[in-house]
């Protein structure tokens, strides 16, 4: 079975969260450290969207809960009394991230065989400010905004399928993250692991799928030569 | 009030449905009048939306429903009995239509300044494949897919700004029908008209705006240089 269609995890997998957000952490309160407060605001990531998963909240993107997250923290780093522009500053520091080096060159190549969309928990604007920034392409925004829900909840997967009009095996989930690669083979998708070993900085990143997947890969340009393009 | 982001009415406003679905109905069905029977099919394209929009049905996307139209049409065309192969193709026919000669350099240019996206009553696949076939690229896609339901609906002009996250005055409603500008002004949108002569073959087309709007333009290229791009 060929595959016609990628969809990629955006976080760690196509662009370093962790550096942006040290950053610009670093720009906007002085003398914190950017590493440690990028670590300590990813911690939250996955809670905050707890409760949209469950339902006991409306769909709200994730701007809006990097927002909520973001009073505790300033507080834990010895920041309290941060200006309100500065914290809408430090939300779109998520809108500024680079993506991995080696990324807007493999993506152009895989766009030429493939038809290629994030499969996120960012919005459409954020996902739009990041694919501009580093000159990424893609033919449709699929995600946590066109499913109103988060990862790992089945209608991020199947929707995506759905949307692109391939079957589910023909579209290949391309992540960073074992248990993300695991929810998408969970509803038939096709796998691809990338290693990102500097994705969480001095505590490393996934070298290799923890879980079996169809293609395992060292970067985005060692999967398109796997994909034969 | 600058404009900020670009969202387009597709089938007639950048793509040329009727020539498209003659060429494609004359090839499958010989003898068949081609313009006599996309105009056909395109007089039940509205009718076929308004069970979701009343919320008698839940979302089917335009494929399905073309697909529906698609029987008692061909009986009426003298093509009773026609294969589900051919059928299929007739079907496809929509996603193989040409853009408006001056679109793709148009766009490309507009994409420089403005994000891009269809607010289209098409689905992700089909405008992917419009999109691919001509050469187009959007920063989403936005529409039917994206709000499950049809335009003129509410939804899909109030999700389309929330998405892109501008005002709605910075977002920026571009069509060939009046009607279509009228609903996107009625939830704030700013709007552009373009004159489409041929859209409907013999039976003409909008050459100007029926309804108050934001700007009038002959074609992209005269809507780009209006924007001052």
């Amino acid at each position: 079975m060929a595959i016609r269609a990628l969809v990629f995890d955006t976080f760690g997998t196509l662009v370093d969260w962790r550096s942006g957000i040290a950053r610009e952490a670093e720009r906007l309160l002085p003398g914190v450290n950017g590493g440690a407060f990028a670590d300590a605001w990813r911690g939250r990531y996955q809670p905050s969207m707890e409760a949209v998963r469950i339902g006991a909240r409306p769909f709200v993107d994730l701007d809006t809960l990097q927002a909520e997250s973001l009073d505790d923290l300033l507080e834990a780093f010895g920041h309290p009394g941060v200006p309100a522009e500065t914290k809408r500053e430090l939300v779109r520091a998520w809108h500024r991230l680079d993506a991995w080096p080696e990324v807007p060159a493999a993506m152009a190549q895989l766009r030429k065989n493939f038809v290629l969309a994030p499969l996120s928990n960012g919005h459409v604007r954020l996902i739009v400010a990041l694919a501009r920034r580093n000159g990424l392409i893609f033919d449709a925004v699929l995600g946590a905004a066109f499913s109103r829900d988060y990862k790992p909840k089945p209608a991020l997967y199947r929707d995506a399928v759905a949307a692109l009009g391939f079957s589910a095996e023909e579209t290949l989930m391309v992540a960073a993250h074992s248990d993300d690669l695991a929810a998408a083979a969970g509803h038939g998708l096709s796998t691809a692991h990338i290693a990102r070993p500097q994705e969480n900085g001095p505590a490393g990143g996934e070298t290799g799928p923890a879980v079996p997947v169809t293609y395992a890969a060292s970067d985005l340009v060692d999967l398109a030569r796997q994909l034969g393009g």
